[in-house]
């Protein structure tokens, strides 16, 4: 049964997962053991965890041909349809680059451009999803990157999921590699024999590939160092229990450390919601690590007030929010943090995830407090542009100095005083 | 003398510092201090690092007035028309949230919104500037960020740096706290009884905050750890060697570490700059640090072509970028990455570092391949809207229903199934 809990003190905030020393150590060996030895480390560190001889790394067109023969083809036209509203909904986000002009002949601007080459992490096993590849690539691609390689670890068979390929085909992305875990970070980092490295790895992975990023960010980018998957549910009367209750399962199925809450206005609707939640649990297929999520992480909030309610949600900072309010649209402008809202009662989470368009990788944790769903942004760089004029150098040069010589800097000062000196001749 | 270098092997790369491992446990020690005693801690610390004993952390009106006292009005007129400069370079880059309507009564969009609370750190002693104050602070007022913290180590006699001081107050930032080091991140991150935690925390510092910076990251946000200065001048025979060595000083007087290097398609530029470089560095008052720069980590690097220089600067990825060439402009698409891009004999580093408007807080050590200058962004945070009709629902759900269930995810499967069940009864 979901527990009841105080609005005051409640917080599903966890520590950030930083491994045991163990898994640290074993970390840094494989990144050191990659970027020395290259391919024939890559390939021994997948015998040894991947427990899998790889012939070659890089998936053929013969695997390509395969997945697509293996899909179904209803999933695969929902593929398709999918990543056209995710182009879509991320082609909004395009930005141009911009410059000022003055009349006294200076211009300034900002160039904003892509990255040339990004790696994308995919898990292996029962985590390897095709909607990952889709909301990690297409805003890549959006963005304008020209090289996006796919890393992922290989089943025992040697295969990968054949959903994941039929994903990276649809968006016309053919490079991808069987190879995963740090070895794979590694190997986008520094690059091997067959592996080119990147610019920036994304994508979700285990504790070793999370620790793995966390080690090489800053010689290359990475994205956030996901958490467990949370939703919130703002809701009142007016809110359908089993709507609401099936919306915190599919929430709860992903990860026994994931946490559903449902914060509510309505004491009965926390009555029937712990009931529906009861009845939908034990008939699921994931049965027990929903079950071990709901029991351990969730939580129903009962306040006395919408008011009170966004508190919670904007001290919570959830991934996901659901707001099954009667008029949703009144609240947005409360709503301080939070990944993604969902209004109304047909926007569903699995919408989201799926098919709406927004992007599914999104911050954890409390992070959406400072943090933003994966975006065009996350690939495009900034470089900005300076064409300053003879007349303002002239004009200025000397408040530049001032403010040179004020902090100590005098070779600053001499810089521009050496061109005042010239021009002036 | 600068040395002489061949382009094809010529690289500025340094490791990522990351740091002793006595250093490293010194963090982790007094990050868990002041995360468990707050107050007590951070002054224990400050009298321990900063060899004084507070009275109060925070600055006073007083001791804005004495700063505002002792500054040179040329100085204060300075900061004021640079702020305005960097306020209204900065205020292009805002957007705004966005929204899609649909025929089928689906709305999307994008929340754009400000962080709600930044820290910034400003070094103490010689580093103390008052541009970084200003080159921090303004894109977190432009993107609307509602309060802002400095903490920066006090001197031995208590007091902060005047000028940091003053440009705080002229950006009407009036919390400034007299606090530095790895236990001024503590203090940022945790909160204590006097600081408020924050959502993120920008600016340089030294190794100890830089290490407490990369450990609190996730818990909060933080913006690149910068690595030492650089800048490439890319030049041909148009190019004044005066000014061109005057640039390359102006960096190396910066940091021992700080690499200043010359890219250029004519030999006899490239022995004059080496000349002005020593007649100019023989004068200069941070002659000893220059030197060591310029000996250490210096460079010029003749090439054969325009075309191969930039090949160089694009493997480079400069944080500060010249571009002396006889029509600078006809370049700029082949630039791909530099962190500032100056164009032109009179667009000396120093017009930017303080003056222009664009930011001098930029990506180091390569990474412009991937990162990007200080920008309002940095101050944004981004949550997607999803507001799904019936309509869409009923017409989409079997196509989200098959991607759920590909994935093996039932439970999110039902939350759409429950939906058309009930919307079709």
């Amino acid at each position: 049964m979901m527990k009841i809990v105080e609005a005051a003190n409640f917080s599903t905030r966890r520590d950030v997962e930083t491994g045991t020393k163990t898994q640290r150590a074993a970390v840094l060996e494989i990144l050191q053991a990659v970027k020395n030895e290259g391919d024939a480390a890559v390939l021994r560190f997948t015998e040894q965890f991947d427990r899998i001889t790889l012939d070659g790394m890089r998936v053929t067109e013969e695997e390509f041909r395969q997945a697509l023969d293996e899909i179904d083809s209803e999933v695969r036209d929902a593929i398709r349809e999918a990543a056209a509203n995710i182009r879509d909904y991320h082609s909004r986000q395009m930005r141009q680059s911009w410059m000022t002009t003055q009349e006294s002949g200076t211009m300034l601007g900002q160039l904003i451009r892509p990255l040339q080459r990004v790696g994308l992490y995919v898990p292996g096993g029962t985590a390897a999803y095709p909607s990952s590849v889709l909301m990690n690539a297409i805003p890549a691609q959006v963005a304008g990157v020209e090289e996006i390689a796919v890393v992922t670890p290989p089943g025992k068979d040697g295969a990968v999921n054949p959903g994941v390929l039929v994903a990276a085909y649809e968006l016309g992305v053919k490079e991808v590699y069987k190879v995963g875990g740090a070895q794979a970070i590694a190997a986008l980092t520094y690059g091997t024999e067959t592996i080119k490295p990147v610019d920036k790895i994304v994508g979700p992975g285990n504790i070793y590939v999370a620790l793995a990023k966390r080690e090489v960010f800053g010689l290359v980018d990475i994205d956030m160092v996901a958490g467990p998957s949370e939703i919130v549910v703002l809701a009142d009367s007016s809110a359908n229990p089993a709507y609401v209750a099936a919306d915190l399962l599919s929430q709860a199925e992903h990860d026994a450390m994931a946490s559903a809450v449902l914060v509510t206005t309505c004491r009965e609707l926390a009555q029937a919601v712990q009931q529906e939640v009861e009845q939908q649990l034990a008939v699921l297929p994931r049965k027990e690590i929903a079950e071990a999520s709901i029991r351990e992480h969730g939580a129903i909030c009962v306040v006395d007030s919408v008011e009170q309610g966004l508190d919670v949600v904007n001290r919570l900072a959830p991934e996901h929010l659901e707001v099954m309010l009667e008029d949703p649209m009144a609240h947005i402008g409360k709503i301080k943090n939070a990944g993604a809202i969902f209004l109304g009662p047909y926007s569903s989470e699995p919408v989201g995830d799926y098919f709406a368009g927004p992007n599914h990788v999104l911050p954890t944790n409390g992070t959406a407090r400072f943090s933003s769903p994966l975006n065009v942004d996350d690939f495009l760089k900034k470089s900005s542009l300076i064409s300053y004029s003879r007349q303002d150098l002239l004009a200025h040069g000397a408040k530049i100095i001032a403010l040179a010589r004020q902090e100590g800097l005098e070779a600053h000062a001499r810089a521009i005083q050496v061109r005042l000196d010239n021009e002036q001749k």
